[in-house]
């Protein structure tokens, strides 16, 4: 199923055009890894732990805030030791809608997702996950969670992955303005916002922002990458202004010539919260986002009314966003694991 | 009222003995800035925000992690760039019970502490506090709050610290087993903590963490420190081994000699979970900890079984914690303010 790639994203635009689609409110999980109430409280309680890091400083949570629009609000994320990434936090809301993860599809899942930044140098730079788990193993709060979640005590790197994806799977953010709309409430989305809709579909935004989250990615068998070229048309200023071709994207991982500057299609759900934009998060605002993907996707210069009404319509895609308790983490009675 | 200082922990000891006081539930709170529901919302969105410190990266709850003991597992904190301070991130949890705030009491209040980490440049890294309101002024979502809060919309940065630190008063620890035990359950506490307990009187360890808070601080006046000299004795190894004169304290507030070394008196409450210990994190475990008190204040060599009962007892000092909802960090719609 790897090899599908950009063409589903391109046969989707036709059937997409009349099929406006809400959010689901319960995200699936897969057959190896159904959500339970204790998995997502472990799950939760390992997202926010900076003790994950090597420094003792970095949780998911800190590039994946769940208290804002789900990311960073930075270009590049900060990691221990100041370190920065090459590549714009992608949010965490609504993350479950993705068939891969990572700007280049790297991991299938949000299992094999979660575990990646623990070992990343610049991210919380742990040494290998046996590291990671024998910090957590340190934790005695821990080894009742696990078990609680998983049955047994093993505390395994694979299921750490599987408790963090079940919390993630929770953080959905449904009935948005669009969703009330597309539900029929008419009323739901200013005349302003339904301009933009129309026009949305009628330039083609959603030949590749198509489906219930806006990523190209429903109803894709998960594991397999919904990807598209970025800059497609490189013949304007945009792309030496904002460095969008610099990165290879899925060429890195794949070494493949014909993944350059291939990358996953990314969620539009709120994206009005998650700013700035783009793999490199080089363009600050949603106007200009908007303007250079018109341009560098469909080799369109969009007028200012038209971008007033895209953003507009864009701004009816920021759900509601369910209340978290702040999870207590277990602690190390009369000592610390971070030196 | 600023020069009683050491002298309020000495007169207290004797009558301390005696006096074992449980934690109030509530703490007092100014009378230019009561408590009120707003104040503690407003305060707690910004407690969690990260877009304080210059690099978007660093909130109050970076180093004072509320989720547990309330400091940050580390030697001493990491704010921007990864750079590191000087001293170990005292617990946000009962702050309200001291009478002056850091480690070398140079802030009076709740208030006048919370600002000053912003504009610390291995903290926050604010150029200064106009540029925090500046930043918190362009996020639309705080007008509101602000004005929910003190009746208008300034926002000034001292309405910016009055509401942090009403939301600070709120962290409050009750009902230990040291607590229940004081309130007259006998059950609470163990022999073996109940012998500790004893123990910590008859050495003297509440000559300094004597009161409800375990810090000496009881009925002293806000604004007025309550310090002591650490290490009080440096004929013996701890001294060196641990490097705890290094450290001028209160002598780098005032210039005076009559300063060295001087510190606040910490409090003992949730010292189990707030390792590593003392001023420069120099020490990673309770029972270590207890021995240096033991011996550099008290000038007494503690045998081991003396060691374990005095951390048992300390280990009764753990409160519960009250449950946090995680804050919703209002939105800057399609765009950001980090660079």
């Amino acid at each position: 199923m790897k090899k599908i790639t950009t063409l589903i994203a391109i046969f989707a635009s036709s059937s997409a055009f009349a099929n406006w689609q809400a959010l689901p409110e319960v995200a699936p999980s897969p057959a190896d890894n159904p959500t339970t109430a204790e998995k997502v409280e472990l799950g939760k309680a390992l997202y926010f732990d900076p003790r994950i890091s090597s420094t003792g400083t970095v949780s998911c949570n800190s590039c994946h805030n769940v208290m804002t629009g789900g990311d960073d609000s930075r270009a590049t994320s900060v990691g221990v030791d100041g370190k920065q990434g090459g590549r714009s936090a992608p949010t965490v809301w609504n993350a479950a809608f993705y068939s891969t993860q990572f700007w280049d599809g790297r991991a299938n899942t949000l299992e094999d997702q979660a575990v990646g930044p623990m070992t990343n140098p610049v991210e919380m730079g742990a040494k290998d996950h046996a590291a990671v788990m024998s910090r957590l193993k340190n934790i005695p709060g821990y080894k009742d969670m696990f078990s609680n979640a998983f049955g047994n005590s093993d505390m395994t790197i694979d299921q750490a992955a599987k408790a963090i994806a079940s919390y993630e799977r929770t953080l959905i953010t449904p009935n948005s303005a669009y969703d009330q709309f597309v539900k029929g409430n008419k009323k739901a989305l200013t005349s302003e916002q339904q301009q933009g809709m129309k026009l949305f579909a009628e330039i083609g935004c959603n030949s590749c922002h198509s489906g219930p989250a806006f990523n190209g990615q429903h109803g894709v068998d998960i594991g397999t990458p919904v990807l598209m070229k970025f800059p497609m048309f490189n013949n304007n200023a945009y792309d030496k202004k904002y460095d969008l071709s610099a990165d290879k994207g899925r060429e890195e991982v794949t070494g493949k010539k014909e993944d350059a500057n291939m990358f996953r299609i990314p969620t539009l759900r709120n994206i009005a919260l998650t700013a700035p934009y783009f793999h490199n998060g080089s363009v600050k605002d949603l106007s200009t986002a908007v303007q250079v993907m018109a341009k560098t996707q469909l080799n369109r210069d969009l007028k200012q009314l038209e971008v007033q009404q895209i953003v507009a319509f864009l701004n009816s895609l920021t759900g509601e966003f369910p209340a978290q308790s702040l999870p207590r983490l277990p602690g190390t009675s009369g000592t610390t694991l971070i030196r």
